[in-house]
């Protein structure tokens, strides 16, 4: 089998440091022990310049939409050419926490950023480049946002409205139902049904491989 | 009159730095004297971060050129929206070392980026925005790059080979053959007889406002 990109998406709190977690033992156990991790945005000595910027802003000044989505892609082209495609293609599995998914939901969706801007945004970009498998972990974006209130400060994109997460996970919903090389769990249920489903869910569709 | 956006374009050692300061002066002596003064990349806290990212690239990474340009329009966007239209609004005269044209000539011609995906770059990223008028310092690379190379130690641009500064400045030339608001100056010429083009051309176009 050749090597993959995987990716986990979801609201804040939805559990995505855990479940990697998880992914990263079943894909060991199934005997695929050759494999990093990416975050996004981030991931490389400028993307990481750029996820400062975007997730704190600069002191003083409005960050436009616009200026947002286009530093996201930036970061996602450093990382894509100089990480993940190397990494495919000697062999390497990669594990990503958040990819283009999580562009297409919060700028998308919840800033509301026209599609096909989207869309001409994301070609330009990365072309066909895309995911193998991504898993989402969907709940309320209130259950998620409680849990990030308890592990302290809150970044620019955290101190959103809970509008803004409602519009989010409703463009996340509808790309799941868009797309079959997207898995959605219910992320509400306890950590340890989560997990299994994660299993499950990965397990079954290596064997599709 | 209302206020206008001014931009002065060139390849490096073109002289747009003494050309700006033409520009000032003939506008004041012409009575516009509420006038700004914007750089691109750059002209605001967070695209000078940018700016500094885009001409120092970071240590030991790859700057891919697609990263490049999304950052370059990430910092206009900024500009535009944060310090250009709102001083247009209130009355002041923008004058600006460098636009969209840059971008079109060194990321489109320099570089090779396709021009489609420029186009919708520029569309997604400024809509209709544009200068009112460009002023494009046109003079053989090698000897822009002569000047450079007297001033002391160059960046990550500057550093591009000749064939780069041939491609930009080819593109260049096609945009100013096909824009009516662009004006092409022969800076090949004396200081004086540069200032005096740029007196000419500028009082010239007033006239016509």
């Amino acid at each position: 089998m050749n090597s993959k990109f995987i990716v986990i998406e979801g609201l804040e709190g939805a559990g995505k440091t855990t479940v990697i977690q998880t992914v990263s033992e079943t894909l060991k156990q199934y005997g695929i022990s050759d494999l990093i991790f990416t975050r996004e945005p981030g991931g490389t000595p400028l993307a990481e310049k750029l996820r400062e910027l975007i997730k704190q802003g600069v002191k003083g000044e409005v960050l436009t939409d616009k200026a947002e989505v286009l530093m996201i892609y930036a970061a996602r082209v450093q990382l894509v050419e100089n990480v993940i495609k190397p990494a495919l293609s000697k062999g390497t599995w990669v594990v990503g926490d958040r990819h283009d998914l999580s562009s297409q939901a919060y700028q998308g969706g919840g800033r509301g950023i026209d599609q096909n801007l989207m869309e001409s945004l994301r070609n330009a970009a990365l072309g066909e480049f895309c995911p193998d498998l991504t898993i989402y972990l969907d709940l309320p974006p209130d259950v998620g946002l409680g849990r990030v209130h308890e592990r302290g400060e809150l970044d620019r994109i955290e101190k959103e409205s809970l509008d803004f997460f409602h519009r989010t996970r409703a463009r996340y919903l509808e790309l799941v139902a868009e797309n079959d090389n997207i898995r959605k769990i219910d992320a509400t249920q306890s950590l340890e049904k989560v997990q299994a489903a994660i299993r499950h869910t990965l397990l079954q569709w290596l064997q599709e491989q």
